[in-house]
């Protein structure tokens, strides 16, 4: 594909770059941002023109929506640097599409191809100095739209602000990641928000999530909420499973984030031929596979965690250790899919786009 | 009880009113504010000082964890005018405690009853003739909560905004509400927030809701999500059904809202001898009861809300109207309700509050 141009936007760049204060080896993931962000306004039921300008705080009535009822939705993306210093992007008409599946589920105008993408594409332009050109760098990407029509009634906005920011980014998780599987809490209902990128689907993990962190676990691989006896996924990941010679994903529901690296994943595994199964694996499937062996590896899949393997799971009180394996099908999936994104490895599959 | 008194404020004092410029027997429900507001920072774990100030927007980083996460709760409550010019609160405490239990469950900081409830109780004596003298106005108040802190990785925030906003008040519903019974989509998962007042909750009811608005009807009473056979609530209101001589309101869990109206209207059918029952009603009892004659009433309870009767509903393809009756049990509790409040009847509950 080729990226939408946009003409109809303004532009104000800033007068000065704040690039040489960055430490582009240290940076905290989702901390540190570029130059420039992208603005549109929707009012009068249409998107106005967008704007590039300076990073620059919003200022929004006290009665915005955005803050009292959660109608707020975003995607996550990523730009790579190869080694002739062009730019590239993953997928982006996934990420757009996506986007805008997760505006008509929270009753949030739909936005065009040519503010998104287009105008995607000139912020990248002007900021493409901010990509590293390193196989552990990229440049994380965070289109959103918040309601910012006013008024204390629980009623859908008339107005919206959907902004583009950019930050750099180095690995999501550093260091072992433990899970623990919920049995009581639960991230998204039957007939929910759960499959859209909305806002309210992460606040009210925070909370199960820092249990499990105040007992040693990074994060928490949840299950259906009826009967917490399904795998479902992370939150921030999808989750596979890997099960003698297969993987397993659950399919994706109106619980479950349709992820653009679960799916890149799924064609990946298809191509060198892993066999892979979309299917809702029960715990008790899980827990039998661990005793008897048969469970070789878990790893979530995301675009800021791209693939990130699981060292070992807890349910209720037992904790069960993943097998230390080298040569993991995680670590060749992800050198797969990396050679892909940073242009070392043909792309077979068509899936990157430059700049 | 008594408020708490705050003597550690700020107060900047707006330099004119607006209050003459307000159409008070026309106000669009939350959609006019006060002169001033509430407003206390929350950073390095501790609440700084409050400070009242004139009504003003807020500036926020793009990067705010309330626009990416959700991560924000807020409460509703009311002031009324009694004839003698004294202004009263209606269980505050009540407020106060559910306002705290949101907070932890969404992983956000507890705030003080002197901030909550002695900065609202200055809040109000400063902004005292905003609570007009007439049975069907109010003042009606909404604390909240948003992350404030930076950052697009989903954690929960280091930094919060307290704030209480005011808005002139008549009724929430006017004219007939009828009712739409969800069979598909969800407002809450067992294990999820639907008992907390978080922000998120709302947002995910938009699009349902605005689908029943196109057929007709001005509210979804929401299921069970893992069945779509029990009888819930109506994500702004709670509900109550009339079968025969008794009135059945699901019970509070952690899918239903424990709302303050809905726990007095238990109280004063308790005092009044009207038989209540906390219970899951089945979709198929309700559908049985209306044809058999035995479903009398359908009304939600709710601060903004008050007690509104519900006039018919619709599941799958049928509508059942309900019975035009007058001496409605509703309205017998509405009475009863809000001469408490407006404290024409003795407050046998000790509910009542004077600023």
């Amino acid at each position: 594909m080729e990226l939408p141009s946009i003409t109809a936007i303004e532009i104000t760049l800033a007068s000065t770059s704040k690039i040489n204060t960055v430490d582009f080896e240290n940076v905290v993931f989702g901390s540190t941002f570029t130059d420039h962000m992208l603005v549109c306004s929707y009012k009068n039921e249409k998107w106005q023109t967008p704007k590039i300008m300076p990073y620059a705080p919003f200022t929004l009535d006290p009665s915005a929506k955005v803050f009292h009822y959660g109608q707020a939705i975003f995607e996550g993306m990523k730009a790579y640097k190869d080694s002739n210093e062009d730019v590239w992007l993953f997928r982006p008409d996934q990420n757009f599409e996506r986007f805008n599946k997760s505006a008509v589920r929270m009753a949030m105008p739909e936005i065009t191809e040519e503010i998104f993408l287009g105008g995607l594409r000139k912020l990248l332009e002007i900021d493409k100095n901010w990509v590293q050109k390193n196989a552990d760098s990229s440049l994380y990407i965070r289109p959103f739209m918040i309601a910012t029509g006013t008024g204390v009634k629980a009623s859908p906005s008339d107005e919206y602000t959907f902004a583009i920011l950019l930050s750099p980014a180095k690995s999501y998780y550093s260091g072992e990641v433990k899970v623990i599987i919920a049995n009581h809490y639960s991230r998204a209902a039957n007939g929910g928000i759960g499959a859209a990128k909305a806002a309210g689907n992460y606040g009210g993990q925070f909370y199960p999530t820092k249990l499990a962190q105040e007992n040693g676990f990074q994060q928490v691989i949840w299950t259906d909420d009826a009967t917490h006896t399904k795998l479902e996924e992370a939150g921030t990941m999808n989750l596979f499973f890997k099960i003698n010679d297969t993987l397993y994903t659950a399919p994706t529901s109106d619980r479950i984030l349709d992820g653009v690296t679960r799916k890149s994943i799924l064609a990946l595994a298809k191509r060198e031929n892993i066999k892979v199964e979309e299917k809702s694996l029960l715990v008790s499937e899980l827990l039998a596979a661990a005793k008897n062996g048969s469970l070789k590896e878990i790893f979530g899949s995301g675009t800021a965690a791209v693939i990130s393997p699981v060292a070992g799971f807890s349910y209720e009180n037992d904790y069960y250790d993943l097998p230390k394996a080298t040569d993991t099908t995680a670590e060749f999936l992800k050198d797969k899919l990396k050679a892909i994104q940073y242009k070392t490895a043909e792309d077979t599959f068509d899936w990157t786009v430059k700049i």
